[in-house]
């Protein structure tokens, strides 16, 4: 408990960080991750900025918390990432499933995905999470044309999502993680460095 | 108008129809396709099995129809699978793409998608439109292991559907149906008939 007499909101104050990712989350819904500057999530949270930046090192960070992903997949895929492009398709289904196959980590995951059908979550995850997370591991993957072949990666990572997690569709929903990797690699593979029209 | 006197409902009546599918809806979503009878639903329905036939030639009919898509894919998809398993993903997408590309009906077919995070919705997609609609598709085609194959081509074409009609994630978004063909064509085809783990 602090003892200090302050006007507005305190920096020890749990609920200070929350306020700020509430507005936050409002913000980047509203007008996408592009348009929303740190000092206007301030304002909004009626905190100076130099407090947003006390618990978030950057409007990236901030994002990736607004999102209240249970991890950070910039860390987790940093070490896919460092080993370039060669074999990066099963490297990234690897980290991917061990993610996702943990049902306490699955289910808050899910309620991020969930929201791809609405018109805030869409602009989440298309304006923010493409931009953030996938776009960099793309460009730092050093693959060509990163930003035509993320959103493939993409596209058959979230129909996997769907099928084996929420669908539960059988035999891909019990199949072992090896033969999940060995399934869907060549596609992913192929995404990112493969042949394409 | 029908001058008839019957007790409960009549056959000319399109609320009879209504209360047909109303049935079946609530039946499938609650006990799935493989244990609903058409007898349980007339029941439900609180008219005659006859009357059920009457309106939908068989089972699977009137699942499809209780799923209200704007389309029938079993009559869309049939030329491609008369032709045979060669070349089936360039044709399959094709079809695909003619349908989901029509603003209109990409409209309703979305509200079927946007299911697939409900409880009910799921039942009705993975009990029903599995068996019914994928499942024959795959034994059509007389590809090898059907049953194993064809929820792979599920995973890709729903993960395509949420890039490019619901997330709108360029370039995806944009890409003429030809180039959609062209670059996912090979994942399909390799699902269909290619060589897996």
């Amino acid at each position: 408990m602090t003892t200090r007499a302050t006007r507005g909101r305190r920096p020890g104050s749990p609920d200070t960080r929350e306020a700020i990712l509430v507005a936050a989350r409002g913000l980047f819904a509203d007008r996408g991750f592009g348009s929303t500057s740190v000092r206007a999530i301030a304002a909004e949270a009626g905190v100076d900025p130099a407090l947003v930046h006390h618990y978030f090192a950057s409007k990236d960070d901030l994002f990736v918390a607004a999102l209240e992903l249970p991890i950070d997949p910039r860390v987790l895929l940093a070490p896919v990432v460092a080993q370039g492009p060669d074999g990066a398709a099963e490297r990234m289904l690897g980290v991917f499933l061990s993610v996702w196959d943990d049902p306490e980590t699955r289910v808050r995951l899910l309620a991020v995905v969930r929201r791809v059908f609405e018109p805030e979550g869409k602009a989440l995850i298309r304006d923010g999470f493409l931009r953030v997370v996938i776009g960099p591991i793309g460009a730092a993957l050093g693959i060509d044309e990163p930003e035509r072949r993320m959103p493939l990666v993409v596209s058959q990572m979230l129909g996997l999502i769907i099928v084996r997690y929420v669908l539960e569709i059988e035999p891909v929903a019990s199949m072992s993680p090896d033969l999940v990797v060995a399934t869907y690699a060549p596609t992913i593979q192929r995404y990112l460095t493969g042949e394409l029209p």
